[in-house]
């Protein structure tokens, strides 16, 4: 769907203002029509504060329906294709769609297990996540209480939302939903940013092979071009980087063993906060290297 | 094989002393006999010297007859069951006796080659390689000419035969055959050594799964009570240490992320030199590391 | 003197362009004159090209003049106070109008002892130099022959010619002149930036106390708001950073001995290019830190 | 006076042993007395034991006796030369007899204070100390109240017991009353140990000039042949390490800017416990640097 702006948006007849934002919250257009009124809205942020607060405001039987108007994951409605465009894809972006068998299995029984104990569906904001973050907050939060899980999934809902609407509106402002993974390599052997080195970042599965998310190299200044990742949510869960140091060092003609004593450099961290700023810089000689959580 | 001392050595029958170390050089006790004239030994590396001399000042047939002596790398001896004892151990040690499909045609297809260009077999110290290593080493002396590989069989027939004497001789000094490989954690987070880390030494292969080789933890001073490779060669080939601080600081209650930053630290090195003493500390804490070649 | 744009002097009349840039160098109005006909300049860079390719073109004697015009380092004219403006802020910016006797003799046998082989006075760009790295370059110009001096004379001309046209003209370009010396103090024990340290940058001198040159605090970010040494060149000779991180960490409540195992982490480094960005990084736990030349 | 040793003790006559340990504690030789008759001791540290147990068990006016049988630092007895052999070699050992006006000053002030509020000495054992680690617990426990001075006066009397015992007599075992100071240069540029780096070491002060007390070279594997310092309490104290790592780099031809990046790396550390090991190794390039607490 075409981006619309803000102040087109602010603008517009009631009717264009509810078909614009109609689905940001799933099968409940009726949010974006309880904030239609509210307009002009001077950001993007004050927009999201409204809808949010509309969500929070509804009676009861109405946030439950928009609660219980979500699909499953990996569920009925996914193998049966109804779900909402946005469903589908972000269902698919976590990888949802190309379960294992075993995988899949496991969704079914938390599935019903949830809607046994609670009698709604679980939702979870997967675009800040990946499979296995899912998974283990899913056996996690089955063990809390209904109170905590209505407001655990109003939370998630308010997520979903921002994500969506980030997508969807230009402004000025934009919501804080981007997190942002990058990466900078500085040879310490000749004092310089290490140039052309290359980089792979990969993520890691507790089950599965590892899966190559971005190749890039480094430039002049010893960072690669774009952030390894940026402009959305980095999800939660475990990742490798792969440093070529070896390969560097070796175009430059440094004294080196052979085999080199440092080849490949990787490098595995885990992400906590989808949208903060993970930097992680590489300072490396043919013999020794550190690295840390930068900013 | 029972040790026996240098001194037993020395003052033992001329019959005795040669049945002791007939099989230091592969079916040619002709070398041990050409060396017990010249006893008493002061050290056990005189006494590898002499045996390398009398290699070295051999007619030119018999130094060939020796090299001809020496079993092809996973030949027809070694399917047959006929090779020596020691060579049978050295091969099985790199791993030689359990190749795939693939990597058993490749060696078939070397031996041919090798013997077709120069004559003889292919002769190489396997116990300071890895199998990936041997290949290397395979396919590059292919290139070479006859004179070198002549010389370079001798090399590798003295190496063997030091390393066949280490094991089979006591004696106040060691031959330098002896590498090492071990490993030091550091808290710097605290400022004190990281007790009760778990280490992983894994083989890494090209082509195949890596093998974990150890499995140690670090005690009071940060250290392995064992070096986690001592006493024999550390093979030439690729490594990866997994160091496992995210469980280390977790147990201390260091403010930690969820997941943490940091769960496994590994790092890749490869080993150029078997007899250098290869130490590699990680100075971490839960955001950050540096590793290093040490001493 | 207030500053005047380059599309100002482009359309300016050329007494008044001369009027301008009559002082750009030394006693030489007729640089400026020489390339009046030359406008309009599209960049600062191209008037200050055609400057230097003026004196490089003029008549030798004229350019012996324009050498021959500038005074001594500390010399008589200094004492007098009949420098020009220009000249007398760069002396004074090194240090130059505060010698101490001993300096001052120095001064004086190093300008009789150049005068006396070069029959010309020593020119540097003090702004590119500290007090220290002035003697030793002096000390070092004296060995060579009298066409390299002549030749350093002309480069070293054109530096200060840069130098004053940086200051003095407004452009969409700026010329190559300025250095950058800047920090980033990074908090590995908390895995962030480490906010409110105090860091102090003094100039070390071979034979007087060192002097500070500036105090900061750093920001949220762990940098500084502007970086310690910007806009010009940094000039080259000896520097102390001294990051106050014991009283970091004492402000934090992180576990610290007492004394603190680290107080005050003094850095010294040394510059050698003072167009060049010197960006110093600082990783610091209570018990540990890691600093180099980064980007 | 000759070191004795504990198996001659054990059997020498009463009188014999008294007269060899009377002065272990100061004008008390009632302490050795006390305690002949548990004879023999298996080790120096049961002997230790012992005397502290005789002191701390020894009725109230006996124990303010020997309180106050320690001569005031830097005091009247100090200055007329009447005070006991040990107490005058541990007192100059922290320079309390080489004090600037100012100091004496402050020292006479702090005595008189001490023993208007307490009716005792300030008794502090001075070879665990700086001279500004002194003055800085003499202002500190000037706060107590009584029985915490009176508590804190038997134990450093106990501290003082146990390092003249560990000078005096000989055994298998050694008390706890050694420190170390070490360092450790790794040349991570070229990926092995840094020799022949020149080293020093100073303790540094608040108001005076700083101290060098050792200067080294690191030997093959970039260590000291001896620790900077071994066999006696590290002072608490503030130290400086100077690493000349320039001119280790300049010597190997390593490719360095004019002038160096780095020439002498300064580190500064405060040493808290002096029964400690200190171990502080530096990992250099002619670019970077990591030092920290190590093991």
């Amino acid at each position: 769907m075409t981006p619309v702006s803000l102040a087109h948006l602010n603008e517009a007849s009631k009717a264009d203002f509810v078909a614009a934002l109609g689905d940001i919250y799933e099968h409940a257009p009726w949010v974006a029509d309880a904030v239609a009124g509210h307009r002009p809205f001077a950001t993007l942020a004050d927009l999201h504060d409204a809808m949010t607060a509309a969500v929070r405001d509804a009676p009861a039987d109405q946030g439950l329906a928009l609660i219980n108007g979500h699909p499953d994951l990996a569920g009925k409605a996914a193998r049966a294709g109804t779900m909402t465009t946005d469903s589908t894809a972000e269902q698919s972006g976590a990888g949802l769609d190309r379960l294992s068998e075993q995988e899949f299995a496991q969704f079914h029984r938390l599935n019903d297990a949830y809607r046994a104990k609670f009698g709604i569906p679980f939702i979870i904001c997967v675009r800040r996540h990946s499979k296995g973050s899912i998974l283990r907050h899913f056996e996690h939060r089955l063990h809390n209480d209904a109170t905590t899980e209505l407001d655990a999934a109003l939370t998630e809902i308010s997520r979903i939302a921002a994500l969506r609407l980030d997508q969807r509106v230009e402004a000025a402002d934009r919501l804080k939903v981007h997190g942002r993974l990058s990466t900078h390599v500085l040879d310490t052997h000749a004092g310089r940013p290490a140039s052309d080195v290359l980089i792979e970042l990969l993520e890691l599965s507790a089950h599965e092979e590892s899966r190559t998310l971005v190749t890039a190299r480094t430039n002049q200044d010893g960072r690669t071009d774009q952030p390894l990742i940026a402009g959305r949510p980095v999800p939660i869960g475990r990742y490798e980087l792969r440093f070529h140091i070896g390969d560097y060092f070796a175009r430059l003609d440094a004294a080196l063993a052979d085999p080199p004593f440092l080849g490949v450099v990787p490098m595995q961290l885990s992400v906590a906060e989808p949208e903060a700023h993970y930097h992680v810089p590489l300072l490396a000689t043919p013999w020794s290297y550190t690295t840390y959580r930068g900013s």
